[in-house]
């Protein structure tokens, strides 16, 4: 009988030990994965110039697409980086952008809109209509677009929030000049602190430049508010 | 002797005890910093425009600056918070700026060249020379400044780095239109991994315009090299 009680004794030691051991082995774990991750999320800085290289590969989803085009294939750049976190947006894309007309740009936010996901562009009054700008093209497939209502004013942001939770910001304005000529930068962070702020500021202009608040403007109908629904 | 020896095994006993105790309440602190850590550094996001406050108790140092400007008194703003940022350099500021005509931000420059702030500038070509342009007065006080030397490139950036290790970045070109109309955006980060690649962007971009690389371009002597000594 007491070498039996001595047996349960002993399992129930050697149960508790396994169980001690299991939870200090996860709790060692999980400390790990705090003190690593205290590096915090993505954060990730893009500077241009960029080279001009082929990107046909980020906007056709075949593995093994065969692009015959001229330029350097298989060079991830700067700009080629910026496609991709752009064409990672899955359910939403909010862009404030002062000057619009990079077509390669805009070939991506088209593309997304095919795909389903909800973008929203707010842009600059003066230069949403300058030769080559790029927002008529995004009106016309039905993006819903707004611009800065006060005349004497610029929206001179340049940002973009991927899914809410990715920011993309800089001095980089979606011109080819900007891309390929200009001392430019752009980051692209998760870090939520930052990703935050941004994404309000957008709401709040968003808000603001609602045209359903500002008929007075479109009495003579030059500037189009059909597409301008709000999402 | 018995008695003697448990008193010496009680106090060693106590003593590791302490000891433990001290270790353990030393490490438990050490996780609490590193979790709370895990936040990371300084993130702040600045949005413009910025209402007009007086700033002038952030140049003159006396506690009770008596001013009399018609201005709101004791009211933080974007501004007065970029220009806290700005002036909190003790060692160095290297600027990159495209434009830049604002007064006060002019005016803290100076100051903290006067203070023994190391400044280095690096503006944009065409820029640097129009209608309120700052840069001449910074010349002119023997702050070194460099220009994009391609005619062909603008040199868009806008960003600040104080003592190397606190990035100042966004949208706003330094002129008093961005400042106080404008719909801009400003982050000030001491992330490492952030301010890092703009430190390089910077040391790369006043290397490559280091005017003496650049003789031939001085030979009908418009442009001044004289205060641009590599420090």
């Amino acid at each position: 009988m007491s070498q039996q009680m001595s047996c349960k004794e002993l399992m129930k030691v050697l149960g508790l030990g396994a169980v001690s051991f299991v939870l200090g082995v996860e709790w060692l774990n999980w400390l790990k994965r705090r003190l690593r991750d205290s590096r915090g999320p993505l954060k990730e800085v893009l500077f241009f110039p960029s080279p001009q290289v082929c990107v046909e590969h980020l906007f056709i989803r075949h593995k093994h697409f065969p692009c015959a085009c001229p330029l350097p294939h298989g060079v991830e750049t700067s700009f080629s980086r910026l496609l991709v976190h752009l064409l990672s947006a899955r359910v939403s894309l909010d862009l404030c952008v002062f000057s619009f007309s990079h077509m390669e740009l805009s070939r991506a936010i088209l593309l997304l809109h095919k795909r389903g996901v909800v973008v929203r562009v707010v842009t600059d009054r003066d230069y949403m209509t300058i030769t080559g700008s790029q927002i008529g093209a995004l009106r016309k497939a039905g993006i819903c677009v707004r611009h800065e209502m006060s005349s004497a004013v610029h929206m001179h942001h340049k940002f973009a929030l991927v899914d809410s939770r990715k920011l993309i910001t800089g001095s980089l304005n979606w011109t080819l000049t900007a891309v390929q000529s200009n001392k430019e930068n752009v980051m692209v962070t998760e870090e939520p602190e930052l990703v935050g702020p941004y994404q309000q500021e957008f709401q709040k202009l968003w808000e603001a430049n609602d045209p359903a608040n500002h008929i007075s403007q479109y009495t003579n109908g030059q500037l189009n508010i059909k597409t301008c629904k709000d999402k």
